[in-house]
């Protein structure tokens, strides 16, 4: 490489697929949304169905109010702080609860685990509406 | 215990001196924030300083001036999706970006790193203004 100096890896973008595949690969990811117009990021279990991101929450009547119908985010990553290599993808899109019973009884039978025991049953679709995502390294 | 049916460990709330001992204990945390009115999350390498969260960031102008003098939120967690353990920690306060030159000396002897290489060396600051955080199990 003619480029000069060795900088190790670089951050590339990545393309969609890419992200999609990797997003796949990981069982936690995080939802960022606002709270009383506060950011507010929140682990959770996750599983992609078609374009539909599905997690689930039992918690309380004002994060359900904060996310219906609002614009959130869907983070993933898998990142090696030492060795510094890994990758981040990022989803934003439109969070409604799911309640047509059909759409509920196929999603209750994919493998989708909250990270912690919740005490309600509330499932959440976030629309994959723009993906992105970067790249250290080879990701492939 | 009397309450009823064993339902594995329950998610607890935390107190502040735990959060900030767990969230010292990890490498790469993810910020929260709008851009554009649009939620993003982030993740950086980052290191607790007193009252203060530092990472670095030498991405986009629209970045910067997103995170200047903005509430912003920063998470940290560690789960096992398997297990079903583990923490999240979430702090909220305001961004600002470093300039003062002593306070910029001191901050890059800490061991602060990104854990993606970035071509700039803008260095920023959460202020730890709001901290809470979630625990399963024996996050002691």
């Amino acid at each position: 490489v003619a480029a000069g100096i060795a900088k190790g890896p670089t951050l590339t973008p990545l393309d969609e697929a890419t992200c999609r595949r990797l997003m796949a690969t990981a069982a936690i990811g995080r939802v960022g949304l606002s709270i009383d117009a506060l950011p507010v990021v929140l682990p959770v279990g996750f599983v992609v169905d078609g374009d539909r991101v599905l997690f689930r929450t039992g918690e309380g009547l004002k994060l359900r109010q904060a996310l219906e119908g609002a614009v959130v985010c869907f983070q993933v990553d898998d990142v090696d702080p030492i060795r510094h290599t890994g990758w981040s993808v990022l989803v934003t899109g439109h969070a409604r609860a799911l309640r047509d019973p059909d759409d509920l009884a196929r999603v209750r039978r994919l493998p989708l685990r909250p990270w912690a025991p919740v005490d309600g049953d509330h499932h959440v679709a976030i629309t994959i509406e723009l993906v992105s995502g970067r790249g250290l390294g080879d990701v492939a």
